[in-house]
C-alpha cells in the first residue's frame, strides 16, 4: 500500500516558502506492537504549523527534524490497530504525520464520535485543539469573568473567532482586532463583537484607548509584536494577556528582527499577568472544556467556519494562505474520504 | 512650629536629576478631624520614588503632582491624633510626605511595634514594604518551590537581596545578577547565593544558560528591559517571572527609548507567567508576610543592611545614589531622632 507524506527538507527561517517540505511516496510502515495505522481525513493548517516548521525547540514539543515526516494536527480513521483501546473503523484525532497513512502512538490520539449533523470538518473546526485552546485560554488561563472588557487579537482566524464568541456569550464587551475591511465586518456581523480594529489601517493603541477608555482587562493574543504591545499600553488594573501564539513573529529570518515589546514595565502598576499556554498541558480537562463548546455549539454561540482544501498534495502551499491571512475560517485539508 | 518639606517641581523626565524637588519651610498644617500628624524619623528612598517623580499616571497609585509635597514610604512617632487607633507617641509606618511633619490618613498608616533588640533602621530593611515586597513577591506571585532555579536582578539591592536570601532559606539554588564586583561579591560571600551575575562585564543571557542550562524557573526582576529579555531567553518550563520592578527603564526621557523585549514569544511554549505587582494589592495579609519576615530574620536567614543618611535636605540628592548603585544597603534619610 503506497504512502504520501510530506517530509521537512529543511527548516523554515525566513519568509515561509513551501520548499521546507518535500512529497515522499513509498511503501505505508506496518504499525508496531502498541501502535495504530490512522488513515487522515482531515489534515490541520495552523499558525502553529509554520512555527514548528522552524526546528526551533524553543518554538515546539515534538521531536521534529529535517528527514521526518511534518506533523500537524489531523482527524482520521483506524485503519489497523495494534493497541489497547483502538480498533479498526474507529475515529480519531491527535497529533501524527502529514501523510496519508500514519503510524501513531496512542498517547498522541483520542477517539472521538462527532455530535449528531456534526460533519467532520465542522467537528475539526471547534471541537479539536482550536476550540480546547479558546476555551482554556479565555476561562482557565484568562479567568474570564463577564465585566470584562476583552480584546481578541488575529480576531477573525479559527481561534480568534471561537475566543472573542466565549467572552460574546458570557456577556463581555469584545473587541476584536483584524487586518482588513472584511475581517471587520466579519467580526461585527457575523461575530457579533462590540468592536473591530484594523490593525492594517489603524493605530492600534488609540484605537484601543478610544475603544476601551477603561482599558482591557483580558487580552487573547495569537500574533504578539507591535499588536501585543499596543494592548499593553491600554491594559486595564489586573490585566490578564493569554498567550496563546505570536503569529506576526514567525516569519523572522533572524531572532534580533523581533519585535521589541517596550510597555511590559507597565505591568507592575496595572498589576498585570501575562501567561503563554499549549493545549497539550491540560490534557487531563479536555472532557470539562469539551463540554462547554459542545453546550456553546448547541445553543449556537459558536459559529462554524471550515476553509476546505482538497488534496495532501496542497499543504505546502495552503499553508501560505494562512500565514497571508488570505484563508476564511479553519484552514483545512482534507487528505481522504471517510466512507 | 516650623514644617520643612520637599515639594514636587516638576516632573522628572529623562536623567534624574534633583532639581525636580524644591525645599519649602513653612507652618505645620494642623491635623484635621479623622487625621494624623506625624513627625518624620525615618523617609525610605526606593527606585520607585524616582518613578513616582515622572508624574506618570501609569506609574503610580498616588495623587502626585507638580506643587505637592512629593510622597514617601516612611517610619514616625505620632505627635497628635484626630484619628481613632492613634494616639500621641505611637510609632507608625506607612505612606507620607517627603517632610519632618506630615498630616496623613489613617488609611496609609499602621502602628508597628519593633521587635527587642531591633532598631528602627533594621525594621525599615526588612519589615516594610521592602520585605513585604520580597515575600509577597517571591511566596505569593511567584509561588516559590524548593526545587525552583531562582534569578533574582537588583540582587544587591533593598529588595532583591531579600528576595534572593528567602529563595535560599527555602532551600533554592539562586542566581543574583547585580553591576559590579563588589556587589557580586557580597551575593557570594554575604547572602551566601549560589551564583553571581555581573550585568556589567558578562552577557547576561549567555551567562545564565551557563549557571542554569536546565533554565530559570522564577525571576524576581527590578530592573526589567535587558536582563528580563535575557531571562525569558532562559525560562524553563513553566517559569514564572515576577515583575517587582524595571529600574533600566526608569530614567527614560522619551517612552520610545524604552528597551524592546523581544523574546516574549517564548512565552507560548515555556508555558511561562509574568505577573507585575504592588505592595498594597495584599495589604489584607500582611500579618501573614510579616510573620514570615520575622521568623526568617530571628533564623539569621535575613541580613539587615541599613544605609542611613542624615537629614531630610539630603534626600535628593540621596535618590541620585540608588540610581547609579551607589548605595550599600537599604537606602534611607534619618529625618529626626525618636527618643
Amino acid at each position: 500500500m503506497q504512502n504520501q507524506s510530506w517530509v521537512i527538507a529543511k527548516p523554515a527561517r525566513g519568509e515561509y516558502s513551501p520548499d521546507c517540505l518535500r512529497w515522499e511516496e513509498r511503501e505505508v510502515a506496518p504499525p508496531g506492537d502498541g501502535q495504530v495505522l490512522v488513515r487522515t481525513l482531515l489534515l490541520s493548517l495552523d499558525p502553529t504549523s509554520r512555527n514548528w516548521l522552524k526546528l526551533e525547540s524553543a518554538s515546539t514539543f515534538l521531536p521534529l527534524a529535517v528527514g521526518k515526516v511534518m506533523i500537524g494536527s489531523a482527524v482520521g480513521v483506524v485503519e489497523q490497530s495494534h493497541a489497547p483501546g483502538f480498533a479498526s473503523g474507529d475515529l480519531v484525532q491527535g497529533l501524527w504525520g502529514w501523510e496519508l497513512y500514519s503510524v501513531a502512538s496512542p498517547g498522541m490520539l483520542e477517539r472521538i464520535i462527532p455530535p449528531p449533523g456534526v460533519p467532520l470538518e465542522a467537528y475539526m473546526s471547534i471541537f479539536s485543539h482550536v476550540g480546547r485552546a479558546a476555551v482554556m485560554g479565555m476561562l482557565e488561563v484568562g479567568a474570564l469573568k463577564p465585566t470584562d472588557v476583552v480584546a481578541v487579537s488575529g480576531a477573525a482566524g479559527a481561534t480568534g473567532s471561537l475566543a472573542a464568541q466565549i467572552a460574546k456569550a458570557q456577556g463581555c464587551r469584545v473587541i476584536g482586532i483584524a487586518g482588513g475591511p472584511e475581517k471587520c465586518r466579519l467580526l461585527l456581523d457575523a461575530f457579533g463583537l462590540d468592536s473591530a480594529i484594523d490593525y492594517k489601517i489603524e493605530d492600534v493603541s488609540a484605537a484601543l484607548t478610544r475603544e476601551c477608555p477603561g482599558g482591557v482587562d483580558l487580552f487573547f493574543d495569537n500574533v504578539g509584536g507591535s499588536i501585543l504591545d499596543a494592548v499593553l499600553a491600554n491594559m486595564a488594573v489586573g490585566a490578564r494577556i493569554v498567550i496563546c501564539g505570536a503569529m506576526s513573529q514567525y516569519d523572522l529570518a533572524d531572532p534580533k528582527d523581533a519585535y521589541g515589546c517596550t510597555n511590559l514595565p507597565l505591568m507592575l502598576f496595572r498589576r498585570a499577568r501575562m501567561e503563554g499556554f499549549v493545549v497539550p498541558q491540560f490534557a487531563d480537562r479536555y472532557a470539562e472544556f469539551d463540554a462547554i463548546l459542545h453546550r456553546l455549539y448547541a445553543d449556537g454561540k459558536l459559529l462554524n467556519r471550515p476553509h476546505v482544501i482538497d488534496g495532501l498534495e496542497q499543504a505546502p502551499e495552503a499553508l501560505k494562505l494562512l500565514l497571508t491571512g488570505r484563508n476564511d475560517g479553519k484552514l483545512m485539508i482534507r487528505v481522504s474520504q471517510h466512507a
